[in-house]
């Protein structure tokens, strides 16, 4: 930490920095494998974050990481893509069932951006619906909470909703009059320092409805859920399909991929837009997308994932109760969001966490976590007799808890845009 | 191809497209090595485009793969960075003599819009003054052509000068008035379809003392041509040091990462923005950054690239010469930029690369070109033997050339915009 914060600003930015963690939290690892994560000190950690996504069959995944190495062995950034950029984009249009063409790219706000012109290209129009505090990127239409060096006609044509509201979505519709170009949604909501829920379907089909009426599009930013709720494009299950969706985090299973994916009608659109970057065109994280796909198909690590995720939250559920606390485990349980009841500022979230930390076991006091299908049911027993340990050790210092300044900030910030 | 176009918007996008080459070139390759390309039909060329600038030292080179390749056996997209990323920092910093930190990222025009965020933050005002006609990147403030799904909007605070032409960006800094946050510029002038050239030190010198004057961040973009014309930023050559300098493409050699780097006074303002992505922090491309940092120190490869460079323009030279016609080489020799005089519609150009193309040689006909320091001087002798050749061919059929009708209306566009 101290050699970094001498050539990064803060020592580290953006959402793997440690800021906003627990004092404790270790900054820089050493080594990952299955589940499980190491520290540059040698500590060992059930590791509950998944690479905040992107890990999903386990870091190191034998065949995935085989079909990247044999692509590797052939050529990664080269003058023009490889093969696997094709057979890439043939799987994902395999695996999602709206899906009539894939676009590559790297970040997830590349994803959510081309995703934000297609539908200004498609429909000719400017005005974009995004739910209020929802998180789609780190680009400046997308960057709701005030930060420097934005500027406030990065959001000229951005207009709010309340997510799972449909008079607000009703209202914002209205605001955007003609100029309707699309409404951009997550598949639940899942935001830092709150609950997750699931989208109401009637939400879900307003939004679909919406679009269809004013000729906009419909765009789901799956880029954290993406493959984590389904084999298919998240809200699929509610019956709705989107017009455009956004992927990324783990479709590669860790390997630097995000990607665009739409309907036909959607596909001289996308072809218009200017997007391009560096390394988009990689063949290396094409490749192990491929695999990434079959295993998607061919395993049951979505099963395994629920499952593992769903033993947890009970175990967890129960600990609590026995000494005195209750949770809200909130989201899908392979997603899991884990906060404490009459907890306001986090201080016991926030203490635990850090109890469970020392025992070797990494979660996040804030962000939601994600399960990997590398997690196995002896892990999850494992996780609970140290969980069990953080709750006691957390009871017995309960009443000197103290709570955590440096969050609250942003904590009250986040209440006041949600009211 | 046809399997592309089922899947892929018109088969291909952004810079790897073949959509502007001349027919014939191929889209998709199966493999790379050294200074050598092979196409998925087997064909071998001689690659002078070097992925668009990310190859600088060879595809697969020995030593930055064994260092990617020690890194990965420990772990790449993890929970956190790992160390290699702050030696990758520290070594960005040692090697660049303005560089106080370094913020990494995976596009190119990620570096440049923090780049853009950070001046602002910075001076807390908003106006960021670019060269008419200049590639910043592929995001809506910076794309300057006329182009569907981007908003009036996006670029409200950017204003264009005409590169190299002081009086011009005197304008610009005086239309900017008090709100003046950053001049960006390229180390020289490096757009598609036209002559390159280097910058007027006088020009540099005005841009410097013009953000002094305002308190303005000076910010270069070195996206394309960081460490091929120098070992340090490449405007340091002309005894101008810039505030914020934007990296990418080869600084990785090949693997994913870009970079902002930037003065002490800028440090705090660039650990106030709003910057992440999912990748950002893999630790595989910073390992082979620190790898490819040591060759850039300890080898001769900015001697050889020159070389090799210049043996090249001076044999097409005498080659051209000998056909009949006029070659106009210009930039810098590392970088080629090979235009044919009175050769207004480029067919003479597009015709020439055709007939390299088919003798194994990968030229392209707009775009400035990339010398890797794989490349052999037998390397440059077998492409001019395959060049005379070329020159033979079209001199043959030179009465017959047709012009190239799908790039004129781009090239108009970019010449109504130089005047």
């Amino acid at each position: 930490m101290e050699r970094a914060r001498a050539v990064i600003p803060n020592g580290m930015y953006g959402h793997e920095s440690v800021a906003l963690l627990p004092e404790g939290y270790p900054q820089f690892f050493s080594r990952a494998e299955g589940a499980r994560l190491w520290d540059v000190d040698g500590n060992e950690y059930l590791d509950y974050m998944c690479a905040f996504g992107p890990n999903l069959f386990g870091y190191g995944h034998a065949e995935i990481d085989t079909a990247a190495a044999a692509q590797r062995a052939r050529g990664d950034t080269m003058t023009g893509p490889g093969e696997a950029m094709v057979a890439f984009a043939e799987a994902m249009v395999a695996q999602v069932s709206h899906a009539d063409w894939a676009m590559f790219c790297k970040n997830g706000t590349d994803a959510t951006s081309m995703a934000v012109a297609t539908a200004r290209a498609h429909t000719g129009r400017g005005k974009i619906l995004v739910g209020r505090g929802t998180y789609h990127g780190a680009s400046g239409w997308a960057i709701q909470r005030a930060s420097r060096g934005l500027m406030p006609e990065d959001k000229a044509h951005v207009i709010h909703f309340r997510y799972n509201d449909v008079e607000s979505l009703a209202d914002a519709v209205k605001m955007a009059g003609d100029d309707l170009a699309g409404i951009m949604i997550t598949p639940f909501r899942h935001e830092v320092f709150q609950d997750q829920f699931l989208p109401d379907p009637a939400f879900l089909q307003f939004a679909r409805e919406s679009c269809d009426r004013a000729g906009a599009l419909l765009i789901v930013d799956d880029v954290r859920a993406g493959f984590r709720l389904d084999r298919d494009c998240s809200i699929e299950a509610y019956g709705v399909s989107p017009d455009l969706s956004c992927w990324g985090k783990a479709i590669a299973n860790g390997q630097p991929v995000s990607a665009l994916l739409g309907v036909e009608k959607a596909r001289q659109a996308a072809g218009s837009i200017v997007a391009t970057g560096s390394f988009w065109f990689s063949a290396v994280p094409m490749a192990a997308g491929v695999a990434t796909m079959r295993a998607i198909r061919e395993t049951d690590y979505l099963e395994r994932t629920i499952a593992r995720g769903t033993a947890l939250r009970e175990g967890l559920q129960q600990q609590a109760a026995a000494h005195g606390f209750t949770l809200r485990q909130t989201g899908p349980a392979q997603m899991p969001q884990i906060l404490f009841e009459e907890d306001p500022d986090f201080r016991f979230g926030y203490a635990w966490v850090t109890e469970a930390l020392d025992r070797g076991v990494y979660l996040s006091p804030y962000h939601n976590m994600f399960i990997c299908s590398a997690l196995t049911e002896a892990d999850v027993r494992l996780t609970l007799e140290r969980t069990d340990d953080a709750f006691a050790a957390l009871k017995a210092r309960r009443s000197s808890v103290q709570p955590v300044e440096k969050i609250q900030p942003l904590v009250e910030a986040i209440r006041a845009a949600n009211r």
